[in-house]
């Protein structure tokens, strides 16, 4: 064995020479060694030569620097043994990696590449086909995606087994430049990433044939073996065979980066003026939500919009419009738009808004969860939430969208009521760490709030009160207009009732809800237009459930709505003025 | 113009008469009129071609009886405007499609064929690949995919606008017989359908070009006019236009049917034997699903199982092993194993239970959603739920599955506290119409209910009571375990609480919660495996809101946890029986 020492940087050519590859090779071995020792298992370890290749050959980054903006990136979207059992990796990355290669080509304008490694069972996930549609449509020539094809999986053999001119096939189609390559041939796989970097316009995917269990007699390839514990003699035996192998005791120290990404700043953004809206002007939030991106954009160059074939009704295209640079479409493929959007945040090079009808957004449901657990700092945008889009698909009708983002942990929902609320929350979101949801209407709604008034998240409004109410309503978005109308109606009929608009459904303003039940008989109604599973009603009835004397009644969308007009949706539903003051009468008969 | 008529069966011939010809264009003629008309927009009924031969020259089925379940099956995959504004069309339908030729071909080995017509913007959706991949791996050559390639979307051009021929390399790559077509050729149209009837043991995707507004002189194929209403006066003339083109006035009968699918019955599957559990005995709750399945699978020759690539880990696999040709590996790509299901079940053909870890079940709730808002009767298995799955990943968690099926409308949600419920929630699925939903669990837990014990859906179950009772604890699954061991250490301390063990999540047995809630002092402490948004608390909270002295202590999962030893994780997150115990205290505090 040779002596310890490190070899200084890459050379920046094709094929390294004889030393620098058998001291990858050893690289690799050390990394199934540590596979077997982490897992217990001996069939892992099949991407070990990739890795060891990526990292210590082709990536450029500083080693002590891991969040440095210049540096490469890596996405790992399949488990790797020798990162330990315990971590955590991103399935279906590819996405990600795309948001991120993007942000290099065309935000940063920067020298850096994303590489991401992909296992063969995860690219029989759609968003993967739709991430390599997205890249090459982009022409993200910065990005390589690499497939490591060892044709096993958790319970079975793979549909396509070894049959990696099928990946070739399909990747080609897809507009990828394609290299198939022997993944156990550390000098072909330098070869391949290196003449990777040489092509323009265009990503590159590497499909390596790999073995699980590489090199180890009787395991190598079998499918009996695939994620099984071994006996500790066996791993041991197993160990030394592969140590024997190792000729070197170098260590590779990689490339630095070119430091050529732009300095940004992405916080503090702040509304310079006021929102231009009038009291009693009559604008829909998902419009106001358009104009309030736009205005965000003049207020920070990093704020970038993403909108998946609905930019004419999210009103994002008003975005489009004054800052076409930093606008991405990414056509009628929503999971993958989330993931581009996370990718776009990542190490917080853009403040990152993704825009689509809410109902679409119940596609991406585990992108979303994914983007909560890694921590991410994007915002999403459903507009056309519930039935008061009227005369449409019930299909398009969001009514899970507050279940379902409520259940992301420490996810910010905005649900503003008006222009004013809605033009806050986009400057909200976009200073606030994790994941913001903004929920948009659909119709025409008066702005209620003046210019002047100031938002906080978890902080409701109470915007209708006196001392001689009798209940508090609880409500957002079109259903507070409802609850102002029905306020007015029972006035007439001298029954004075205190109207809460939420602003944030999380945190839910739970003291002022609270404080506010008891000021009016601990009579609360909320109304909302979403099922009633998982939504306000049960949010408002779960934060006073510790408090004696409160009731609350809910006014929720029941069971699957069908088509009709807006107005009267929301009556058919439940959820309209008449329907308030009904429940008013008879909570208050009780 | 012809004598209007009836003209006999088609030919079962490549290419009809010239007089035939004339027929189907002049019904797409009138399809197209029909589209202008309902929509008061010229640029849509780019599909009128293909949908008047599809419809009187290639599908054989009775006009009369739409359910016939010899008919040939067609899956409108977009929106097509002569069938009415306000229809709905499935979304990604080609997943479904696959499940009825799956079904057609493996289960009913009958003649009826399947039909997916699809827009070019839906084929960017990652789920058409999977679907693609699906169809290609199993020899689905009973199935024809449609692209209809218009080049224009809502928003925008798409990507590959009129590139037929990257659409075809592509469903070729993925492994479909494909032909391409002009898709206003009707006599092309007819000769692709019926060469892809003589394809063996491969699918066949038509890629045919198409053109919004054909024949409308500047608005063939123009962006601006893409789903704009237009003057009345224009599309008037645009109809007169088209009339004129119309030679005959013919209606062409389609083929009757094949009729050779079998007699089936999928009402009242009985469970003939009790379950062969004992008290005490100790199993997971996910086990015992696989089990059950198998048992089911005896009682009728109908129930299929899928599964995503996890049949070893939601032991799927002993169905598997027991009834080989009715099980269906879908691999690593959940929405599609979803839509498949569905598609094994409409017509009312199988018993279908889908099955993967609960947490992946979230990539799918798209097509769950579309499920139950189509009615259709399937059932969903999620195993590992909750932080009890112990030292897994983070991702693998599922603690917003209860969140997101309480949210579909009309879904029956079971989870299971033992074997025997188990059981019992399988055979209890398999009878009930609409969607259902198990969770089960990975911890080895004790059978708690004797054999003889009947559950019904709704119906909560009293485990523990006495007269002393001071608090009621709401569990399921895990934690009923929890409470029980709670209650033991209570009794010990003289402090006695009743526990309720739930069964169905949804619907709740709100009456026996409210009823033992007052019979113990209003109090109630809910304890769940999973966050309290939109899960067991928040529904329980919901189900009292209105009911005066009652309260609500939530134990759930908060956050976003971290792997460790299950036994450790219930205590660490604040479900485990010292949490109830040390909550019951409190709660007899205040």
């Amino acid at each position: 064995m040779a002596d310890a020492g490190v070899r200084s940087a890459m050379a920046d050519k094709a094929t390294p020479d004889a030393n620098t590859l058998q001291v990858l090779r050893d690289i690799a071995s050390r990394l199934r060694i540590n596979s077997i020792r982490a897992t217990c298992a001996s069939s892992s370890g099949s991407a070990a030569e990739i890795t060891a290749v990526l990292f210590f050959y082709i990536m450029r980054y500083k080693q002590t620097d891991p969040e440095n903006p210049d540096n490469d990136r890596f996405i790992l979207s399949k488990r790797l043994s020798f990162v330990g059992v315990a971590s955590e990796w991103l399935t279906r990355g590819l996405g990600l990696a795309c948001g991120m290669a993007y942000t290099g080509k065309y935000f940063d304008k920067a020298s850096y590449r994303v590489f991401c490694l992909m296992g063969d069972g995860e690219s029989l996930e759609g968003s993967v086909w739709e991430a390599l549609a997205f890249a090459s449509h982009y022409s993200l020539d910065n990005l390589v995606a690499i497939f490591d094809v060892n044709r096993l999986s958790h319970s079975s053999t793979l549909p396509l087994e070894h049959c990696i001119e099928v990946y070739q096939k399909r990747c080609e189609a897809f507009g990828w430049n394609t290299f198939v390559v022997d993944g156990r041939d550390v000098e072909a796989l330098c070869q391949v990433f290196w003449q990777a970097a040489q092509v323009k316009n265009k990503p590159t995917a590497v499909v390596a044939k790999t073995f699980k269990g590489r090199g180890i007699p009787s395991v190598e390839d079998a499918e009996n073996w695939y994620g099984k514990p071994m006996p500790k003699e066996r791993a041991d035996a197993i160990i030394k065979l592969i140590e024997s192998q190792i000729e070197t005791n170098e260590n590779l120290k990689p490339k630095p980066p070119v430091e050529d990404s732009p300095q940004i700043n992405i916080t503090d953004i702040e509304m310079t003026f006021p929102p231009a809206y009038e009291v009693g002007d009559k604008i829909a939030t998902q419009k106001a939500c358009g104009l309030a991106l736009a205005k965000l954009g003049h207020a920070n160059d990093r704020v970038v919009v993403l909108d998946g074939n609905t930019k004419n009704s999210t009103f994002s295209e008003i975005f489009k419009k004054e800052h076409p640079e930093r606008f991405i479409e990414c056509f009628t493929a929503e999971e993958n738009m989330v993931s581009v959007a996370l990718g776009c945040a990542t190490h917080g090079r853009t403040v990152a808004f993704a825009c689509t009808f809410a109902a679409f957004l119940i596609q991406a449901f585990d992108q979303i969860r994914m983007g909560a657990i890694f921590q991410i700092n994007i915002n999403l945008i459903g507009s056309h939430c519930g039935v008061s889009i009227g005369e449409d698909r019930r299909s398009q009708m969001a009514l899970e969208d507050l279940a379902m983002f409520r259940a992301v942990p420490d996810c910010t929902i905005f649900y503003p009521s008006d222009a004013i609320a809605t033009e806050h929350a986009v400057f909200l979101a976009a200073n606030t760490k994790g994941m913001c949801y903004i929920r948009t209407s659909w119709p025409e709604t008066a702005v209620i709030y003046t210019p002047q008034e100031s938002f906080e998240i978890g902080q409701a409004k109470v915007i209708r009160h006196s001392v001689n109410d009798k209940i508090t309503v609880v409500a957002a978005g079109v259903t507070l207009h409802e609850a102002l109308a029905a306020a007015d109606g029972l006035s007439k009929q001298d029954v004075s009732v205190r109207v809460i608009d939420l602003f944030t459904v999380k945190p839910l303003d739970a003291a002022t809800i609270i404080s506010n039940a008891k000021a009016t008989g601990g009579r609360i109604i909320t109304v909302e237009d979403h099922h009633l599973e998982g939504g306000i009603g049960e949010a408002v009835s779960a934060a006073v459930s510790m408090e004696p004397d409160i009731l609350v009644h809910q006014l929720a969308v029941p069971g699957v709505p069908r088509g009709g007009k807006p107005s009267e949706l929301l009556d058919t539903f439940g959820i309209s003025a008449r329907h308030i003051i009904v429940a008013v009468k008879c909570m208050l008969m009780n």
